[in-house]
């Protein structure tokens, strides 16, 4: 059985100790105060236990259903997205202008985790749906913005956002969908569109489709690709859902996992569209939506494995099986809790390493995704854009990891369904996959984010992680058994980023050979940076006299673990780095 | 869609070139003349081809369903396998005494992953077959050996294992069952087993149960287990199945994989039960088979990665997406096969070389079987018993995540069923779990493979390892791009052993705390061997004149890779396993 216990204490810490929003330039930030926002959290957090996590399992058993063209979400679904959208879930870091909440993306992504960890798959529905909101208002008229923007705020319309195609995933250049311009200003959408997460449902009255597609006579490749809202029902004047437009799903596809979100291959036939943004312009546009996504989808890694953490956890508690070699926690069981075993504490504490500090930096980015949105700093904008593949790939691929090793918790009952700690994995394994593979977000951080702006934003960042551990040697607030393994992993970054620089442009293969182990050295350096922040708040809290001792002290123990036996995996990413192409392309392609 | 291709040319390759069979002191691997093998390879490749392969994805979808007490298998299934029992697939290495063909396990296992490759799933009912035949063989009466051993070799009965308990699964002190004496010698065995693999179907006329159980009386715990034969229908004294004895089975597990294969609750109400080996000594009876099935799990973790290997090779050369760094292969094509980009070269080269190091480690491993059956030499039983945990769960560890990896490459096409990528992760993900899950290998081998007869079988193997680098540095045979990386791997290697004995004795839960990464350590140092005796064998014939140089081209390149990028992991496992319990159990279990 499913269950989840929301996270607010490490939320109160992060938010109001370690981010310290208080004291932030970014007015919606600073408004986050500790009560009302632990109320929001308390509320949000007994949603997930209460409403999303009892229809995790049974989503997941029953799946969607094409029925006539329509799709039937699971049992509970409508009425749980009816709930989220009534109390204004969806709309809480939209703009008020919009009849959002205004409330900051940092506190969106902290209800975020807890309503995936419950149910990644209905919450992929309202998901999708903010970026929708986004790229229009970053990109539409004013009269789209009237129209489509109140109802994707507050839940009544759902968005969608539909790139790939049979023949063209990553390589949106070989799209064929067309838009052939009408005289009234608007355009007919032909084509299939596939993969398009909740194309199809039967929570909303209206879905909004945005879409990528080639105007006649545009330029080739992905310079002549243009973006369209597609409305499954086109609305009038006032904005009220009009005719049926000329578009269906036509196929809901069998997956690994979340099953209960309707993956749909979309049939466009002289669709009626609408250009969002310029002409030939629309990857501009849909960077809006995929960048807010990527980080959505890191949030889905954390998530699930925030989720499956917790389950392995009460699993290990309760089972007994074994003595201990510490000894039994009480003879006259017949067995000790396999809890007490080290390797299991090994796993456990792998998973709590990361999903702790995973946290950490997914709110400290959210946060930096609000300052972006305050100011439109062109350096803070660099970061997040060099951060967000890091957030996509790094918190996916290790939060899958650390969903395996929630399932090896649970031996044999963990490989049967029953136990529902199977579907974490299975529902956590495509976000490694979808919104740019893992390998795509790798090439995108070494070919174009480590270059932009010549290096500033990478160079900002070695700077700054340099300036903290001198603050932190200096003053002594960093204890030091976080200070060396820190500085160690940020030598092997500032050396694998020297590699790259030096190397890559003679040399393109040799560097995208070691895009995905650069990766992985940044999100393990980024991680201790996020445990060093903590373990400082920490151990200055321990110094005076806290209420909850046990939660820093728990913090550091916590800590220590990933500075002894997680960061120092930068070493080995930096070896693979530096040995460039020659062992990744030795072997003929013709060899294969 | 699913296809496979037999690797014969690796086998020949292994089998005679590098492992040399024709000069082994063990008669049963001196017979292996080339030709001979080379015909018998074939045919088992054409049967995983054509035969079990078009059955996998299949089966997978139709998975087993429990009717009237019975349970039928997938379509096809009982075809299949009347094939493999008509053609004495199953009997390939028993002793031609029963009925075997009285080859090799060498040449069985080469066998075994092709047709694992092609259907774990159906090859798991003839599969443990062969651990009941050797348990009953070694320790069986005359009269058990004369009933049971000539239909278990020839497939017409199989055979299980029935260990765990809904309260004891690793613990099997813990476990309930009975066996009550009766007064012709038999007992009355009561209890429920669950995950009882091919623990009822439709393939046979009968099914020879292996079950632990305890005899009222006895010691408590592990001490007071004895082993029984309960077979599904009572042989009469000619061997003929008589009445059906009291044995059900009442559930089928619903699994995240491995649909096709039985996984039943089973029900033993009284069942007649005929002791096997001595009373209260089942686990010594029942390790025969462990040992044996241990092996046989490392194998399937093999086997899933290398057929899921060759189906991401397939995807990769037709699956065109963007322009290549390294320029096109085709500028007439829209886009480049994605084989071109070095980031799907690196994840392919990472699933190759362990698939070909994996399998020649396996191999070694298998003709080491057949020298320990021959000789009965304790150095290589001690040898042998030192590798099982690491061909158990390296091989299945490292297997699964290249199965992943696999599936990786497929992108948004991985995740959905049709293309049958999927299948191979999720049928291989409970090779991590069953037969003692990886963790519990990890146990085995820290805490009682190590320290065995006075930590003698890890200092030969560190001696020998040792031997062979002198030997390789003095007469130049292996290419100096290996012989460093291995020296440094088998040095780490070395000082992992000297920590654990040293630190083992004081602080079991320190030594216990890196007992997975020392296995990892372990695993990456014999895949390292196992590469430098194949670039040995290769690099000597390109100094000659071969027929067909590309395939040892092919191998140092894969070799290359291997040590350059994958073996270095070492120093980060030595790093955690040096950390000791500090950091793994720092965390209160009160704070979880």
């Amino acid at each position: 059985m499913q269950t989840y216990a929301p996270p607010l204490r490490d939320f109160a810490f992060l938010l109001h100790e370690v981010l310290r929003a208080g004291e932030s330039p970014v007015p919606a930030l600073r408004a986050l105060d500790p009560e009302t926002t632990a109320a929001v959290l308390a509320e949000a957090g007994r949603i997930a236990t209460e409403v999303l996590a009892p229809l995790n399992a049974s989503g997941d058993r029953a799946g969607c259903r094409l029925e006539n063209g329509g799709v039937r979400t699971p049992q509970g679904f409508a009425e749980a997205y009816a709930l989220l959208r009534d109390d204004g879930w969806n709309a809480l870091d939209c703009a008020q202008e919009w009849g959002g909440q205004g409330q900051p993306h940092l506190l969106g992504a902290a209800v975020g985790e807890m309503h995936v960890s419950a149910n990644m798959a209905l919450m992929m529905y309202p998901g999708l749906t903010h970026g929708a909101y986004s790229t229009i208002r970053a990109h539409g008229t004013e009269a789209q913005k009237r129209i489509y923007l109140p109802p994707l705020t507050s839940g009544r319309w759902t968005g969608t956002m539909n790139l790939t195609e049979p023949q063209c995933g990553t390589d949106l250049g070989l799209m064929r969908s067309r838009a052939e311009p009408q005289a009234d200003g608007s355009y007919r959408i032909t084509g299939q569109k596939i993969f398009i997460s909740s194309g199809e449902h039967d929570l909303t009255e209206n879905i909004v489709h945005l879409v990528l597609a080639r105007i006649p006579g545009g330029p080739e490749g992905i310079r002549g690709v243009s973006l369209f809202i597609v409305p499954k029902f086109l609305p009038d004047a006032a904005g009220a859902p009009g005719p049926r437009n000329a578009l269906s799903c036509s196929k809901l596809e069998k997956k690994m996992g979340i099953h209960a979100n309707a993956t749909c291959v979309m049939d466009y036939d002289g669709a009626t569209g609408f250009l969002l943004g310029e002409e030939h312009k629309g990857m501009r546009a849909m960077f809006t939506m995929m960048n807010e996504a990527r980080i959505k989808v890191g949030l889905q890694g954390l998530a699930q494995a925030a989720a499956a953490h917790q389950a392995a956890v009460t699993w290990a508690r309760e089972r007994l099986q074994g003595r201990a070699v510490i000894g039994p926690s009480d003879p006259a069981q017949p067995a000790d809790p396999i809890l007490r075993h080290p390797d299991i504490r090994r796993i456990l504490m792998e998973q709590r390493a990361f999903v702790e500090g995973g946290r950490a930096f997914l709110l400290s980015t959210a946060a930096l995704v609000d300052a972006v949105e305050h100011s439109g700093d062109p350096e803070a904008a660099g970061r997040l854009a060099l951060l967000t593949p890091v957030v996509k790939a790094f918190l996916t691929d290790r939060g899958f990891e650390a969903c395996v090793n929630a399932q090896q918790v649970f031996g044999g009952h963990g490989y049967i369904e029953e136990t529902g700690i199977a579907q974490f994995l299975r529902d956590a394994r495509v976000a490694m996959i979808y919104e740019g593979t893992n390998g795509v977000q790798a090439l995108d951080l070494v070919g174009r984010k480590l270059p932009a702006d010549t290096g500033q934003h990478i160079a900002g960042y070695l700077r700054e992680t340099g300036e903290f551990l001198s603050a932190c040697a200096a003053d002594g607030s960093l204890p030091a058994e976080f200070l060396g393994p820190l500085a160690a992993g940020a030598a092997d970054l500032g050396e694998g980023v020297a590699w790259l620089a030096s190397e890559g442009p003679a040399d393109p293969a040799g560097a995208l050979a070691g895009a995905t182990d650069f990766l992985h050295l940044f999100g393990l350096v980024c991680l201790g940076r996020a445990w060093a922040d903590m373990a400082r708040v920490a151990a200055a809290a321990l110094a005076g006299t806290p209420e909850d001792p046990a939660f820093y002290e728990a913090k550091l123990a916590t800590g220590r673990f990933y500075m002894a036996r997680i960061l120092p995996e930068t070493a080995l990413r930096l070896i693979r780095i530096r040995t460039g192409a020659g062992p990744v392309t030795g072997l003929a392609e013709s060899a294969y």
